[in-house]
């Protein structure tokens, strides 16, 4: 669509809808217009005037929309308007991670079908354009790992915590107030947001999709003063870490979980909303990219550039999926981990492969041991429900 | 020249050349083969077979090559065999910095005439993808500033001296040893490829093509041990920074310089042959960007991307160079600078608009003040030949 103009229908009109709203007005782009905006609530009190519907439809028929961006909460929402797109050959952006990390099989499939493109870089990573590097810079290097923190707000609540002693309300409400946090905090706090990201990133590092049930997740909601007190001693922090990495023999590993980061890693320097991803290969060694992972004008402005990138018929190549060395899934990986609890039952729980460390009293019991993601990922529901905390913690 | 394969003509075969090879040997490359390798010194013994010539002709004769890979030192050189690669219509990658920072106006001239690609991602920042980026993702924000460590064996010189106390001379040594550093080491460390890196960055961060001879670049040759000291006082390090802003009024300033940076700046942590750059915008705020600036592998797989980019047609769209607000370029910029000298004479040199900190003592004089890039670059050519050291000093 080279020198077309894009007139846009848009779903959702919250932080990041706004944000994209704003940034189109500030540089006044000629090629981009916001046509039409669909939104849950009509009666809502809205600062622009543009035209709004509620009615999906008012989009789908409108002959002059060319393009469809879709920013709503609602994964299943969501999924129907981007799959309805596709299948009438309307390029779409979408930041609905959650649907993608669900769906993104059958949406490769509809993208081919159909000759159309859909881009999500902005649900990625915020303002970070890991996908698109992903895709067309590190093609050829044999990649080995891609870890991050890939949720801003969650990191913004531990920088709170760690830097400014703030408690975790507090800088939970924070998060909010500032508009970082999803509507719904477990996404954030529990893992389920940087899980989705890790789904979408894998499948353009490695070429392999593994759906969200069957990698282990678990989040900073459990961590208590004991925890955070552990973590100083040994001068690290606490970082919530979506992780992918190749091992040995073609097995892909993956996993979101706390993890104890010293001070010499890049990811220790990754403050407040801020994301940070480090991507290593056998060429380029270790490459580090930062940026804000939130808000309205970062993200805004990161889902201009997939619509733009549309304009010059820029499509996501997938060039790992046809890769005839396809690697395998396992969670068959042992590694250390810092595992405090406070009944001895809840020790029971996991089955360390071996122990290093152990202390007990009172107020605070912790082992220090190696452990297996599958032996994690089958108590994962349990984990989450008693009072204990788990975060990972590597020798270096 | 989708589904095509290349048949690469490649000119040069030293540290980046060698990297490239083995690169792609080691992936297994089906589509891109190295058909025959123009080199200077036919008699040298090459670790490979393969058809060596030391005749351009040979290249350009050659019917099956439909691809240039151009990986010399000689600026003078490069510039020839790109211009006539162009010329027949057949797209190049190119590594040569200074050649592009002389003859970047009319390169892009020549790929518009004869709609061919020429692309030189690896040549700004090794395998940092920072050029494809500002292209690609950066193209609506609106950009204040860029900023970075875009020479890696200078970066690793100051390294081994602030971390590990060597002396200049010996870091210097091991960086050339280890093939960090290019031939000539004055383009190096007095600043010169740095400035070349950051005349690239520029034209596609601002649209603006600048001079090398009109922006002020020094390096890091003058700087003595106490000047090391200073910094270490001061709880600052020198990093060798080149710079461009836009300021007020649409006026862009540009420099090349060691700056005295703080311990919370992320650039003070980019250690060894690394690179990083910060990349400033309207919408975005900041972003990082860290890697491998230099080396065989790292540069060589940089180069593979952009050869790969051309298997999908890809090429520069130099968008803001369509800019109708385009920045005009300035040196009329007052900042504090350190300034170690050694006799009164010298301090003359530099017209300082203020002074905010004078030491004098037999061993060591210095003054902390207020200069414009004007009268730096006036005399930049005086200031290397004497035994002063200037640093740029920011008040954060």
């Amino acid at each position: 669509m080279n020198g077309k103009k894009l007139n846009i229908g848009l779903f959702g009109f919250g932080t990041v809808g706004c944000g994209l709203y704003d940034v189109l007005k500030r540089i006044g782009s000629k090629n981009v217009e916001i046509k039409r905006i669909c939104v849950r609530d009509l009666s809502k009190q809205r600062p622009i005037d543009a035209e709004f519907t509620d009615n999906a439809d008012d989009i789908f028929n409108d002959p002059d929309i060319n393009f469809i961006v879709e920013l709503i909460d609602d994964a299943d929402a969501a999924y129907t308007i981007v799959k309805r797109a596709l299948q009438m050959s309307l390029p779409v952006v979408s930041g609905n991670k959650k649907m993608l990390a669900h769906h993104i099989e059958e949406l490769i499939e509809l993208q081919a079908r159909y000759n159309v493109a859909l881009l999500y870089d902005a649900s990625a990573c915020g303002s970070i354009p890991v996908i698109r590097n992903l895709e067309e810079y590190y093609d050829n290097d044999l990649l080995t790992s891609v870890k991050g923190i890939l949720n801003g707000s969650s990191n913004f609540i531990l920088s709170k915590i760690f830097n400014e002693k703030m408690s975790y309300a507090d800088a939970l409400k924070l998060a909010q107030d500032l508009g970082f946090a999803e509507s719904n905090p477990s996404l954030d706090i529990d893992g389920w947001d940087s899980l989705f990201k890790l789904i979408i990133i894998t499948i353009h590092a490695f070429g392999l999709y593994v759906a969200p049930e069957d990698i282990f997740t678990y989040g900073i909601s459990n961590m208590n003063d004991a925890d955070i007190r552990f973590a100083n001693e040994k001068e690290r922090r606490f970082k919530l870490v979506a992780h992918v990495e190749k091992l040995q023999g073609n097995k892909l590993i993956m996993s979101v979980m706390p993890q104890l980061i010293s001070r010499n890693k890049y990811i220790y320097s990754v403050e407040d909303e801020f994301n940070g991803v480090v991507i290593k290969g056998l060429f380029y060694d270790k490459q580090f990219m930062f940026g804000r992972g939130a808000g309205g004008y970062p993200t805004g402005s990161a889902v201009l550039s997939d619509i733009t990138a549309c304009l010059y018929d820029y499509k996501y190549e997938y060039k790992k999926r046809n890769d005839s060395q396809m690697p395998t899934y396992t969670t068959d990986h042992s590694f250390r981990v810092y595992y405090r609890y406070s009944d001895y039952a809840d020790l029971d729980l996991v089955k360390f492969e071996s122990v290093s460390e152990n202390y007990i009293s009172d107020e605070y019991k912790y082992v220090v041991g190696k452990v297996s993601l599958r032996e994690l990922h089958k108590v994962q529901d349990e984990l989450r429900k008693r009072n204990v905390f788990i975060a990972a913690y590597p020798n270096d």
